[in-house]
């Protein structure tokens, strides 16, 4: 879809610039000149650092314009979803509420994908019910502890660990997520009551009790959908805009556009308009959200030690009844935020900085629990209804910041009126697009074996995301290093045998390398132009076969050795290494034809030789 | 050392002989059809999975002499050790000789390493000790299954796992054992008493106690060291024998020669009568092994059940008691023999075959556990001895395996004299020769990164041998997870730029490239001939990168394609993918010369074309 958007119509310009530093500059600065900013000078340093410098200058009414729907769309998402993330978390409704605003402003400033909104969800609040033993005090110093961990992962650069979530993950991930937070809303789609939140238990209650199906809901639920699929259809097949439109035209064109983008916003205001009619009349066939606890949370330091019934605890008893979770909220909430992150700049063609994306995340959650939030993350569905309602800088959050700052004071009368149902059905639009079909056929012709990684991370997503990721992650890992172990080996028969791994040697396909070039068991060349570094187990097992070739009176000849690779052989001193510039002089030479001798390194080098060679 | 007399002196070819099956081969035939034989046809297939085939054929009375006096040298150590190694596991001694038999007989059928020999060990006897309650029938359990899981690795051919354990993670565990296992002899060499069996406590321990050094057996050991460098030495540079030498000279040239080889049976038994003669006299200076207990093993089923003082304990209740031990002892087992066989190997440059070992071990301990052995691993010490004493195959096991057994029904009368401190001399001198000081400066020379993995393992090894193995492994392999996350691209400057990765590209390395090429900003040529696979991640990264240059108006073509990365990127359908099949035709395309139109496979791609590359 956002393709499309982004290639039709005018409102769609923007949504390609704000994506990363780079391509922001890009933009804002002539292509040519991108390199020279992007690498030294300060400034562009500081943009890295701070990615809205690099957006803001470029910021227009027009963005304002889909940020504020946007911000709206979530906002009007986030705070029902607070509440009953609190209570999956054990912590009081409001606690859901004090974590969901400081995401959006430290986001603001450090965040690099224009999608991703931080706060409370499903997976870090089931995390913390586990560490935390109900008791706010200590999910409040939990949140300050993971912030600090993953503030120090974010300064000492190891984003780069993401590098190695493949795409079939990542993928996986989406799909799953997409399928048990969509099939996570039928409940409230349908009114039911009392339905368990792991997957397979939800399922098969959720068919049980179908009959207990609230006709209100589900008329209001289905209702929604229908509208916003219809509103959805509607914006992606709207004409371009032309300038010489009559204004009539353009002005109509204007107000559908707008309340097309803005439909997740209007269906749920509509809804409550809807549900507070009813409430006049005295009968109310919804399901609302409901009474939401009012004031904003006091600014004041993580608790370092909490009294309970039975005496006070000190901070390190708390640390040590925290256990494991020290290590598992923090790594989740990276994990979680990232590959959200990822997913949506991949969907969206733009690139999210690992390392900025830490810092920012664990900024939040240290600053948060200074407003007495629990531990966040990245929040799949708000960051889907994000994207869908055209979102196109981080900027979008503040008014989502902000609105759940004023409904802490002041909105929570209105929103009492919200029915679930409404919600339900903008949270299935937004995730129903993110279960991608067609990636199985896709795997299945560029690389099948990316099949492996991707079912892995899908099935056992269901299970637990975090186990999906990390078995997905493990399982493309090892495909990985096993083609490292056992790289291709090209065989080319002619006047003499030519070796050629057809790519880089690494120490695992040391073995392999000596049993296929002794099972050939005639020597030959080994020609070594796609080895760019060779480390010391290659170098040594290449020693032990020179040394068994030579006890079967076989020479192995080199050919297009790089310089690395080359000064590594000849600090090794390898008995019997004689290598040559180029494939003719080796086979001339083998062939015992006139020729060039080669450059024998072994007892009878010639030092200045080797020394100079080894300086070259 | 063993280089030197593989090339002098007719004793030395069999060494080169007994390698690996295909070495064995090679000589047994004409290096020519070696390639034949290890390939196909059954018989060499029956040669792979009963490695004595090979080398039994060619086996000579030459080979004989050498493996009865290594066999000879090796029982003559094991027996003590096995009596000491049942200490350390908490079972009554005898079960140390019923783990010291079997390995040398299966081994014999089985193993791929001449030097290797399989027994009880220091570690593995701790750690059955941590898991067995000091209870026989927990430990005889233990052997068992773990023998089966070893068997069902080896049938699974998950030897690959153990081409991850590089060059400098097997150096360092070589000389921190080295180090461990020669010092813990010096409390024998001195005799010493009471001393913890932890490497640190031990040093401080013996340092402390150094003055209740015992004179008699500080002056044998030093005796019997000084001896066996002495008959070292000799060997070492004996003068290579000529047909043209007169009788008398070769016979006491043969005497010395034996003399020489078997010094450490020779040391053993003289210091055994030596302390024999000094029990006669009634006066005995020298801490003597003792009593061994006799008779052989009963042949019967591991328990399944066994019944303690409160009640009979079910199988399944003795495999939850045992708990992680079943999988700690069995890979603890494969890691520590194969890494042992994989040291001796380098050193003595043969190659074994891992899942063939893992059978054989597997084995061992399956068949072995009938007979009331405890888990056995490869000893480094005794394979060190086996070594040294210049074994051929491994038909010096059944020497070995024949001494214990009959060591258990007669000769424990005659093992009783043999003082501790001579065998103590044996280890010592044995390990000495292990510890490489060169590898640190030829590290540095050849391949400076690799001195981290190799510092990891020997400096944890002396904290646990298993910790440091298994933490040189990972460092290893993260360092190749990071060149390939990293890999180098070169940049050429010319009448157009070129961009070539220097070696594969794999997902972890998506990222980077795109960062490399937009920061160049300028579009230009992708060499990609080093890339002999792709994975779905770099396909789509390949493809965002082009649609990211697309709005920056810059083209970017491809050369160099193999087949396999072409097939992909086309099963792709990138959006603007161009290639060519030479550099030069891409730059004249760029440059706006007149010259060859690009494949383009986009939106107006031929069918009938794409169809015939995918099928090519």
């Amino acid at each position: 879809m956002r393709d499309q958007r982004r290639i039709r119509g005018p409102a769609l310009r923007p949504t390609l610039v704000m994506s990363s530093p780079v391509d922001a500059l890009g933009q804002a600065s002539s292509p040519g000149c991108n390199m020279a900013l992007s690498t030294c000078c300060s400034f562009s340093a500081w943009q890295r650092r701070l990615p809205f410098l690099a957006w803001l200058p470029a910021y227009s009414l027009q963005w304002l314009k889909m940020d504020c729907i946007a911000g709206l769309s979530v906002g009007l998402t986030v705070i029902p979803q607070a509440l009953a993330y609190a209570e999956v978390a054990g912590l009081p409704p409001q606690y859901g509420l004090y974590s969901a605003f400081m995401g959006c402003f430290v986001y603001f400033f450090l965040g690099t994908s224009r999608d991703l909104t931080l706060g409370p969800t499903a997976i870090m609040s089931l995390l913390v019910s586990f560490y935390t033993f109900h008791e706010p005090a200590y999910a409040v110093l939990l949140a300050f502890l993971s912030g600090c961990i993953q503030l120090a992962m974010g300064f000492l650069r190891l984003g780069l660990l993401l590098d190695f979530i493949s795409c079939p993950v990542i993928k996986g991930f989406t799909s799953a997520a997409a399928i048990t937070i969509g099939f996570g809303q039928i409940k409230n789609l349908l009114g039911l009551q009392n339905i368990p939140r792991q997957f397979f238990l939800q399922v098969y209650h959720t068919f049980l009790n179908i009959g207990e199906t609230r006709l209100g809901d589900a008329v209001l639920g289905l209702v929604c959908m229908v509208l916003l699929l219809a509103l959805k259809l509607m914006r992606d097949h709207m004409p371009p805009a032309h300038p010489e439109m009559p204004p009539g035209v353009q002005l109509s064109r204007g107000l559908v556009w707008t309340s097309t983008t803005a439909r997740n916003a209007l269906v749920v205001s509509s809804a409550a308009l809807v549900a507070y009619s009813f409430e006049v009349t005295g009968y109310q066939p919804f399901l609302l959200t409901g009474e939401i606890a009012r004031g904003l949370p006091p600014l004041q330091a993580p608790p370092f030690s909490v009294t309970t019934a039975n005496g006070t605890v000190s901070f390190t008893e708390m640390v040590q009844d925290m256990g494991a979770g020290l290590a598992v909220v923090p790594l989740m909430g990276l994990l979680e935020s990232i590959s959200v992150a990822k997913a949506f700049a991949s969907q969206n063609s733009y690139r999210v900085d690992a390392n900025q994306e830490l810092l920012a995340i664990g900024l939040t959650n240290t600053l948060g629990s200074l407003l007495s939030s629990y531990p966040v993350t990245g929040s799949f569905g708000r960051t889907a209804v994000n994207a869908q309602s055209g979102v196109c800088t981080p900027a979008g959050g503040l008014v989502t910041g902000a609105l759940v700052l004023l409904s802490l004071d002041y909105l929570t009368s209105l929103f009492y009126y919200i029915p679930k149902a409404a919600l339900a059905a903008v949270i299935i639009m937004a995730v129903a697009p993110l279960f991608d079909t067609k990636i199985f056929g896709m795997l299945w012709q560029v690389k099948r074996l990316d099949l492996l990684p991707l079912c892995a991370t899908f099935l056992l997503c269901f299970w637990e995301v975090q186990y999906g990721i990390l078995a997905g992650t493990l399982v493309s890992v090892l495909l990985l290093l096993h083609s490292v172990a056992r790289p291709k080996i090209q065989v080319s028969e002619g006047p003499v045998l030519v070796l050629q791994p057809t790519s880089g040697l690494h120490f695992p396909a040391t073995e392999a390398l000596r049993d296929s070039v002794l099972s050939q068991a005639l020597g030959g060349v080994l020609e070594c132009s796609h080895i760019c570094s060779i480390d010391y187990t290659v170098v040594l097992g290449l020693g032990e076969l020179l040394e068994d070739l030579r006890k079967q009176g076989i020479s192995l000849a080199f050919v297009g050795l790089q310089v690395p690779v080359l000064r590594a052989l000849l600090a090794a001193d390898l008995k019997g290494f004689q290598y040559f510039s180029t494939l003719e002089e080796a086979e001339k030479y083998l062939r015992q034809e006139p020729g060039p001798e080669p450059y024998n390194i072994c007892e009878d080098c010639v030092p200045e030789h080797k020394v100079a060679l080894l300086k070259a």
